[in-house]
């Protein structure tokens, strides 16, 4: 790993060659690429025709994941420096082409949503302009934009009045949420500001920021702490648990009803058996748009039992948040104006790039609680966003929010998410009307799941044994896997794939497919496609063997 | 905060109005900007001339951050869409216009380092192809890209040999590092290793990520934790000490000598006494590039003393890592490659746009302690990185850093960081030439600071009491905050300001100029003018009026 040394210079004085080459590194500083350049007619592809680009650069059919890996097997920091087109063919042959076209109508498995155009200039001038939103000296107008978004979407959710964003939205001691690289960053600091709360400064006691978790639990007397959510809690609320300190086994898992919404009664129970064994809850978390089903819980039932248990209120609205931004559906909602938090994804359903998570806080000076100061900036009563966040240097991201909001409107949002929850419920038609599948969660808003089972197999699942049921979900698991893998690898479209348990066959989890409607190019026509794809797949050999396992049991 | 509700449409079928509109959201993700149009003009203008864009767009001088709040103060989410010209005027004149010029030349008081030309359209490509690096199933080849990556800062660390990385690189169940948002998150990602496998899973005992931090103190017998690191940290690790449940109180500050690098004999002293009082020590933390001062603490006596303690040894170079590729320099680093955990940020001195943090870890297995599982994606034995990652969805960054690498090289590099020491060291000199300034801090590296002390003032301070320094030094640290802030609204140049404990002064701390010198523009001109225009502030009169306060005691 040793740097090769340089071939010696016995004819030249290294000092003038030094220098030399100090100039040449000046010109990547200083001259553009020319239009006509490798890199400036990829620029320009890219500017004229996105998904042209797409579509022509990224090679559908799959490459071995293996394959990839030995173009990026190098562990050694190349030693001279590679001429840019060299490098930008590297990418387009190595990187582009077998990337993920997240963008494609047919790939309707995950939350990536395709980008506005708009958002290509916008985010060049956002790179050009590099500010690092920690702190106002290097950031200015871009702190009270920041806080201006922050502001939309605390009023998205709680709706107060003008005169409430006038006292707060600019306030050097208030801040109405933060801005986070993501919706799992924005859940690990609204549980932090609930976890600091709970256990705050007293006359006797620095709160747990000061004095850490071990003192807190001695301090307060509990026994140990928990957070109480949904049996369908993103995977994030385990991570936070564990990088706050709580720890995973504390995650109290709840079940869910048939429709997947978490039971209340159950939960309700729970909080009082936590406190009769002396256990602090930190937070119950509802969720408002399930990763994997799209359920939204009963959110102001929720708030009901926080108020009772007297705990911090947590929704995730990673992915359903943007909800809100319909008049149709925002009722699926209702509640949500309860909660001490509210995680929102940008880059989600406000179709805005990767890399835009945010949290508001119901309670303009709740975020206190994790404030910090640092001698060089942060200083008490500056409106640097630093005191607040978890990040330390971030970018200008909260930008492209600020521009989606304004270019697209709370009008233009509602027509996109009505028409994707349109799409949604009538693909779970599509799916109803093909007597070979079976729709497993009928979508509430835009996410649902379904998975291949023969017609006679589901006539007789209905009547089966539990332990029947089992043997057969357990085949066609194998088969829904298979099916899944070779659709991916394909390449033409993508449903992803996940696992959870069904009331129908007795709680036991089984494995499905998961659509999620984003994509507003998506049309009935790409749904029809991929069903026509999965009924094929469904008549490949082994999947045909796999399949005949059932035919003993029927 | 109720949307407005939206004209009634008497004579239109609401129906019709609603696919209409849903065919005009298509085009803002069909069809490009116009290169005419006014956001085409500024793309073009961006990529023709990046350093004209930012000297003729952003304002130089200060506009009250009072007087552009007005401009964010509005906390609904406009109701109806705005065309694109308009919101991109809005830009221009309140976004723009007041931003940070963060790669100006005489703008040497951040970390902000300016960006090379090809940045803009790799930039592109990036947010264009909007990859998520939480899964395979949305990166694909951006995976083992970024897996490269980590592998050629580890190898820049710890120069393992080839074989060692044809082993690790790609394996699904080791990871040489994770890729963060910043430095913040690398240092917190760092400690929640070192937090986790200090208290690891045991036959009785399910290890802390499960069990949280109350507890593992019960199961250990530890009275509680802590941190070792210098006075000089950052303020990053006060924070992870928070959110990890630590406590702020237990980041133990040791003291720093004469040249602003860590007492290692106080360090020791002090785990000695943590161990006595039954405290367990989480890590021992080294500063390689002090945010304040840019001084490398005794890495290697600092991997004794955590190897003596046996305790987990982070390196916080964020800043001064990049100097390890520096043959020149890299000596000032010796000892880091006995480092667990070392943080290295790319937006820094590897002149990668705002949002590229990487932590990398000597053992390939030690990550391993903050693995985490999902259902539908981040399966056990996959090799998506977001079984590793504090965060979940996050862009493709590490393909700029890629980028970087191959296109500046190990060498181009080297010329660079060498010809910022250079500067830094040569500016030393001139202000060591200049009677009324004082150098605080002789730079190792890149970092230095000083501050305005007319000469008189220095030869009386040389020989006055520790009670009349202290005297003295309050009304300079008043003239000094005052220059550096008027320097600041002028917008001509910048230099930040910080305070920090100086042995010449009894440990009392002062208020200093900090410069970071990372801009490759930055030349000997700029420098002299930056000290110029500080002479032309002392002569002001409300400074002079300070300064007067002096003359009694001379």
């Amino acid at each position: 790993m040793k740097p090769t040394p340089l071939t010696p210079l016995n004819d030249l004085d290294t000092h003038a060659l030094a220098t030399a080459s100090l100039e040449n590194l000046y010109r990547i500083f200083t001259v553009p690429e020319a239009p006509n350049s490798t890199l400036g007619a990829i620029d320009k592809e890219i500017s004229d025709n996105l998904m042209g680009f797409l579509s022509d650069r990224i090679v559908a059919r799959e490459r071995s994941l293996t394959a990839i890996e030995e173009d990026f097997s190098n562990a050694a920091i190349p030693e001279v420096p590679q001429f840019v087109s060299e490098y930008t063919e590297f990418v387009l042959e190595k990187l582009v082409a077998h990337s993920v076209h997240t963008s494609a109508p047919g790939f309707i498995g995950h939350m990536a949503t395709p980008l506005p155009y708009f958002m290509l200039p916008l985010s060049r001038i956002m790179v050009a302009l590099n500010q690092n939103l920690v702190k106002i000296e290097t950031s200015k107008a871009f702190t009270p934009l920041e806080r201006q978004v922050l502001g939309m979407l605390h009023g998205l959710v709680y709706e107060r009045d003008q005169a409430f964003y006038d006292e707060n939205l600019h306030n050097s001691r208030r801040a109405l949420g933060t801005f986070c690289s993501g919706g799992t960053t924005a859940n690990i600091s609204a549980l932090w500001v609930a976890r600091n709360r709970m256990f705050k400064p007293s006359a006797d006691f620095g709160g747990l920021a000061k004095e850490g978790l071990a003192r807190s639990l001695k301090h307060s007397g509990y026994d140990d702490v928990a957070l109480v959510v949904s049996e369908r809690g993103h995977y994030s609320l385990g991570k936070a648990a564990d990088v706050l300190g709580i720890g995973r086994d504390n995650v109290i898992s709840i079940p869910t009803d048939a429709q997947h919404k978490v039971d209340a009664v159950a939960m309700r129970a729970k909080c009082e058996e936590l406190k009769a064994n002396n256990i602090g809850i930190i937070a119950i978390v509802g969720i408002a748009g399930a990763t994997e089903t799209g359920q939204v819980d009963p959110l102001d039932e929720l708030a009901g039992i926080a108020r009772d248990f007297d705990t911090h209120y947590h929704v995730d609205a990673a992915w359903g948040g943007p909800t809100l931004l319909s008049n149709t559906h925002k009722h699926v909602m209702n509640g949500i104006e309860l909660a001490d938090s509210v995680t929102i994804d940008a880059h989600k359903q406000l179709y805005v790039p990767m890399g835009a998570g945010m949290v508001v806080f119901k309670d303009p000076t709740a975020i206190g609680a994790v404030e910090h100061h640092a001698e060089y900036i942060l200083r008490a009563g500056s409106k640097d966003l630093g005191q607040y966040s978890i990040e330390g240097s971030r970018p200008g991201m909260a930008m492209l929010v600020h521009a989606a909001f304004h270019i697209i409107g709370r009008k233009g949002y509602e027509i996109l998410i009505d028409s994707n929850v349109d799409k949604a419920k009538t693909f779970a038609r599509m799916i109803d009307a093909q007597a070979d599948f079976e729709l497993i969660t009928d979508p509430e808003l835009n996410i649902l799941n379904y998975r291949y089972v023969p017609a006679n197999v589901q006539a007789k699942l209905a009547q089966s044994s539990h332990a029947d049921q089992k043997v057969i979900n357990e085949i066609l698991d194998r088969a829904n896997k298979r099916m899944q893998k070779q659709q991916r690898a394909a390449g033409r479209t993508f449903v992803s794939r996940t696992r959870f348990s069904q009331h129908k066959y007795g709680g036991e989890a089984v494995s499905v497919f998961r659509v999620v409607m984003g994509n507003p190019m998506t049309t009935l026509e790409t749904l029809r496609a991929i069903l026509d794809e999965q009924l094929e797949l469904a008549t490949r050999k082994r999947t045909v063997q796999i399949l005949a396992e059932i035919t003993p049991l029927l």
